[in-house]
């Protein structure tokens, strides 16, 4: 079977240029969830425990669950748990509802929204929510937002962050009228994180650039990221195609010489998002072409090694799709085995 | 979290149309590779088993260990084992090296390129491969290939069915020069089924056609098949834009009146492909529109319904993102949960 090469040193040295941009460890929390953007939920967490990190982010309670023992402080952002968990589970509070749904004595990170418009509440909401939360007996540990436009070069980064130093002002006002601890505070992610000079949050919130991606859309001065997975495919079978003969599905690859044409084990139902020839071409880290288009099982490139790196850097897949790298590696099937080497 | 709905009406409803097609239930093989094309194997599996199909295919052993209590012959068609396992399994061989390296006493299918110029091996080593599975002291159970252009309009199947047609006829003599017991034959997938008039294959396999789709690119008169599959997310919050405000990442979306949003938790993190306004206007059946681009874990709508179905036709994205059906459907995470109904 195909599988997913986790390269440690690549992802220790991401950890180290982001270390080096904050230092201070413990204000750096991964984020892993979505398996770790495809990279294998535990392997990362581990990795990133061996590293001495302590704050992790996922999106489920059973994602916390599984890496509860390798993390102190663990940031739930998308299940509101109708029971109660591990003391260091925090949970996102996204909406006035959610304060209803949740035991009392849970921890919560209040969720704003400076500008997304998509999760958290709003503004003008904020008191009305901290003393909901204070009178359900919540234990508010976090306030954060979530940038839209970190990764574009506008001025909206920068009022959405005008709009946070705002809330973190109210916020302490609350708080001290209501007697309760100051909670820590959140915003940035990877791009954020690369785009301030200075960061004045408790921590951040490293995702894409753990993976050795930045997806921006205006040159940012970055220190070289390494890609952490690479994903190798096996051989099924070989034969020999003759000058003019079509490969796969649609007969859509014509040989326009005679040439050794393999299948490899690693299609769309793997989540290796389908190509076909008119998106564009394929060239594996050696040179080898795809031939044809991409199936639900299996993929032609003119080689006949026994295994192929498919990918090392998805920047060249999310070109070719016209996404995004997070897309290209996160929807890996979590059946793909991943490999530490 | 977001389930999707399995309809077993609408699956058995397929199998019927299926049925009346062949006259003959022996006569067909389910398809269950890639959790079920993204339905999820066991429940479809049942389904499949209930209405007395007694033959299916997979890809994995992993899988066929899965389902082989629902069925008399699974027929596994991506992995070479290098043990012994249950005598129900027929194992298909694309390469002469895949003979070598299987066990003795191993039912298996030999695949043959009859114009795919993918896996199989080629029609002059015909001969060649069924001399070293008998000598090898295995059991050749079935022959088979498969269709580049089932779902074209070319005369590439009729082609492709006359090079069958050949083989069939060469493996005859040579498994009566060998003493074989004859295979059973089969190469049509659910394209080839409705564009045939009649079958002259020991059975057919069938797989999207069951989950209710034909992806043809020319009319083909097909009885009315049923998607079986929907996608219900559930909200996550909601708010409310006024107009000229902006949605999601890079403020993609913006609003042209005032308008409430919610967030619902699927995204392209659980493999629904990302989508962007660039790709086109996604409208859910019940008629609310996609607000900006889809996020890894989530997507906004012009609704406050707790839940929404997003998809009960896969056909509507295929087309926004300019893919198959096939697509649409397996990439679904198989930790999404699937509910039948």
């Amino acid at each position: 079977m195909a599988h997913l090469l986790i390269n440690k040193q690549n992802y220790l040295h991401n950890l180290n240029i982001i270390n080096q941009k904050l230092q201070n460890i413990d204000k750096i929390a991964v984020v892993l969830k979505d398996n770790a953007y495809g990279h294998g939920l535990i392997n990362i967490a581990q990795i990133a425990n061996e590293y001495g990190i302590k704050k992790a982010v996922v999106r489920t309670i059973k994602e916390a669950e599984q890496i509860k023992d390798l993390f102190d402080y663990i940031l739930v952002l998308g299940e509101v748990p109708e029971e109660n968990y591990s003391h260091t589970f925090h949970i996102t509070i996204n909406s006035l509802q959610d304060i209803e749904k949740i035991c009392k004595n849970t921890s919560v990170h209040l969720k704003v929204d400076t500008g997304m418009h998509r999760n958290g509440i709003s503004m003008d909401m904020l008191e009305e929510a901290i003393y909901r939360i204070s009178e359900k007996n919540l234990n508010l540990t976090g306030v954060f937002t979530h940038h839209r436009s970190s990764d574009v070069l506008s001025s909206e980064f920068f009022w959405q962050k005008t709009n946070f130093s705002h809330i973190k002002k109210e916020v302490f006002k609350i708080c001290e009228k209501l007697n309760l601890d100051i909670p820590k505070f959140h915003s940035l992610n990877s791009s954020g994180v690369f785009r301030c000079e200075k960061i004045d949050d408790d921590f951040v919130r490293v995702g894409i650039a753990a993976y050795g991606y930045l997806d921006n859309e205006f040159p940012l001065e970055v220190p070289n990221l390494k890609p952490v997975a690479s994903l190798v495919a096996k051989r099924i079978s070989t034969t020999t195609i003759k000058k003019g003969q079509r490969i796969g599905y649609g007969g859509s690859y014509e040989a326009i010489e005679d040439t050794i044409s393999s299948t490899y084990d690693i299609g769309y139902g793997d989540g290796f998002l389908r190509l076909t020839p008119e998106h564009g071409e394929l060239i594996t880290p050696k040179g080898y072409r795809l031939l044809g288009r991409v199936s639900m099982d299996s993929i032609s490139l003119n080689t006949d090694d026994d295994e192929v790196v498919v990918f090392d850097d998805v920047r060249v897949l999310a070109k070719i799709h016209k996404t995004i790298t997070y897309e290209i590696i996160t929807t890996l099937s979590s059946d793909i085995k991943r490999v530490i080497c």
